[in-house]
């Protein structure tokens, strides 16, 4: 048994627990320790490390947990023999072993400046992918037929814990209802809530997707500007009579223009919503990423009179083909949205529903999280850079405070349309900002994804798009 | 200026600064600390706390950020006074409250009599995880971006190949749309299809799931009865000007009642559609099963006017937890039906989609249909002579043919909601008719599954369904 050399920083402001676990982790990373080896008892480590056994305890069930001990009753604690691969790569050590070969990849979903696309390139796919053979394995007949409506019960408890501590939630268990997607999740919202006919208010500019699911719903849109602030709170209240039943709103990073909501509209359109029985679809879409602050808290847990729904998914911080987003609903309205699934589509996939819920009790989820945001905040880095060194005086950025775009607009002399054509013919994409317009659009500009390509082709697309914006300008 | 008495805890886990920021915003929404007033120094609140001053700053850069504070150039910080001051009311705090436990597996869905369950104790497992778990480590990063919202193309191809040899359904790839179960593919029918308000008449009595879903996308619904011979086709005639624009039936094998439409009503059915331009959704549920005679094809392959659209779904082939269903569309139809999908739920996930190409294209899942109409001959066989024993004189089979349920019809004076409600106390499940008639049902009965239990199981249901029935009858 080797001594393990663990500092210990008392005054650092990291929990305990935390440190002892990540020394032993990167001790098993960079292997120092080997898979098989005996580790020492948490008593005699607490011993040596001169601190109380209940962090060391806590240290060793979390990498129990994950597999990176192992516990055989009576004989001690073991690095695990059955490590994932993939996880025995300490950042900048040992080079990854070869993978399976994968099939000929389609890069569109890829090109620099996509939209809503994470960086898939860096998903831990050998770590989901045995989470999914393990549990494509041991899936019971049980759980192979109708799943419940409202989703599994283990994610649904996974993600009232995960929204509770990251975002800010108020909710529990019974509150959360798996969608297929967050896309889908709106539909249900629409369909629980209101009549064909209704009015609903969309932020303008706002999200097209949205748009789309709640027209097709039936709904009457109602576009209401928002400024540096978020929605602007007084031209939904000077609506007066013509009532609005609901609004839907991206008070985290408003889409497209990237803004959060400050606190005083989040508690204008609560009270909005409280004295005008009023329903707020508060879409909480990349509010995992900030680069500039820290994460804001959702708009649902200031919300003292249930007029919140709330809409996540994690296509964006997963990844998209896995179909799976959440709302948290005020409880007393879940059997309506219950009902409002089954007439939708009964249930989602139950497979990916308990790989998704180990996945985020286990902590890999949050550790996943916490990876990608020093991945997007180097992307956004080299995207501004790219940005200021070839396109400055022919794009102005707008806002890059968070999420996975960087919205920018458009002096007048060059055109929205032109720009997207050149960009397409050279082998990019981008958004305009027009499409996110009901009406007119204000000033035009581009949504600038990061999220799913590396900093050197971010670099090289810059370059190309400031060719294209010199041409345009013509 | 007031002492704040933030309570800060070291031990908790919770980083200082996320401590010190929700304390102040809690003191401000409960307005301990009032808009306008000023709020300590960074300095003198660190030392305050006995923190250091780093968490301090990232706290109010967080709260200024959200217009919680105000900052004055030299003259310190403010709680922000744009805070509306009636605005300010403080949720009350939310007690943590005790997680729900984790349900017990519940074996509902395996109970005797349960309808829509295929044998998912005769599902090959191995074969499919083990598919399961090479197509998870084969997953490509574009095969894990947003999927095409009309379906993986190899699972469309094998889809199309499928029917047209097993259903008689006329068809190309391009006609197939992927949808997340044969309900969520009625509701983009729908969308595609039908504004609010607009009729759709459906089988009396029928299934109560289309209803569900018709009815939710706001559907006006029309009635029109079935008899031995399927779809009264007279009577949605006869309905002359009050136009009906589309009618949802089950051809193959009419549910609940488990009739076959006739040759002359799917002619009549037919030519309706293409004198009114009426829309015909086919659903062919459990067409695959058929016991005393070959399978029937599909109403689609007789449609020489592109009036149908051809519902099918694998949750009663394979299984239900699955989530994968389809529609065949007439070609002209599907950029309606692809924008419906994409206001719907965008695509379906991509797994188990390409897990599906290679079960139907490899030709296991033939081979999985075949063997699973011998063990499903066997249970309905197995039901039926356990009814003839123990059921005879106060229960009489109506249809048995087909599918994975026998419809059975109960004498006048047995009463249908007392048999299930005996059923449910000995264990058992039934479904009656009558939930299946919009109006009054013409006959109490029973819908009797035999797909979901083995043939001992279902003798003895039945040995215990006779024992209701004359407890009943007394």
């Amino acid at each position: 048994m080797t001594t393990l050399h663990l500092a210990i920083d008392r005054s650092s402001g990291v929990p305990l627990y935390r440190q002892i676990y990540d020394g032993l982790r990167r001790a098993i990373l960079e292997r120092r320790l080997h898979p098989g080896q005996r580790v020492p008892s948490t008593r005699a480590l607490a011993a040596e490390l001169g601190v109380s056994r209940l962090p060391v305890l806590e240290a060793y069930e979390q990498l129990l947990h994950e597999a990176y001990l192992d516990g055989r009753a009576g004989s001690g604690t073991y690095v695990g023999a059955s490590l994932p691969d993939d996880l025995l790569v300490a950042p900048g050590r040992a080079p990854p072993r070869p993978r399976p070969a994968p099939r000929p990849v389609d890069h569109g979903g890829m090109r620099p400046f996509r939209t809503s696309m994470p960086a898939l390139d860096q998903f831990p796919r050998l770590m989901w992918a045995r989470l999914v053979a393990r549990h494509a394995h041991a899936m019971s007949p049980s759980e192979m037929g109708y799943g419940d409506p409202a989703g599994e019960v283990t994610l649904r408890l996974a993600i009232a814990e995960h929204l509770r501590a990251a975002r800010a939630v108020r909710c529990e268990t019974d509150q959360i209802l798996i969608a297929s997607g967050s896309q889908a999740g709106l539909r249900l919202a629409a369909a629980a809530l209101l009549a064909p006919g209704d009015r609903v208010a969309l932020e303008e500019p706002g999200y097209p997707g949205a748009r789309a699911a709640l027209a097709a719903h039936g709904a009457r849109l109602v576009p209401v500007p928002v400024d540096d602030e978020g929605l602007r709170v007084d031209k939904l209240r000077a609506r007066g009579r013509a009532r609005v039943r609901a609004v839907h709103v991206t008070p985290s990073h408003q889409y497209p223009l990237g803004t959060s909501m400050t606190a005083a509209r989040r508690l204008g359109l609560l009270e909005w919503a409280a004295r005008h029985e009023g329903w707020i679809l508060e879409d909480d879409y990349d509010s995992e990423y900030r680069y500039v602050s820290r994460p804001i808290g959702s708009l649902q847990g200031m919300d003292a009179h249930d007029r919140v729904i709330y809409l996540g998914t994690f296509s964006k911080v997963l990844f998209p083909a896995l179909r799976i987003g959440y709302l948290v609903v005020p409880l007393a309205l879940m059997p309506r949205f219950i009902e409002a699934r089954r007439a939708l589509d009964l249930c989602s996939p139950t497979l990916y529903q308990l790989v998704l819920a180990e996945l985020v009790r286990g902590g890999q989820f949050a550790r996943h999280l916490r990876r990608m945001r020093g991945v997007y905040q180097r992307r956004r880095d080299a995207l501004l850079t790219g940005l200021a060194r070839h396109c400055a005086g022919r794009l102005e950025v707008h806002n890059a405070d968070a999420g996975l775009h960087v919205a920018a607009f458009l002096p007048d002399h060059i055109g929205e349309s032109g720009v997207i054509a050149g960009l397409t013919a050279r082998g990019l994409t981008a958004l305009g900002l027009s499409p996110c317009y009901a009406g007119k659009a204000l000033r035009p500009g581009l949504l600038l994804g990061f999220g799913g390509s590396t900093e050197r082709r971010l670099l090289d697309a810059t370059r190309v798009l400031g060719e294209v914006l010199r041409a345009e300008e013509g």
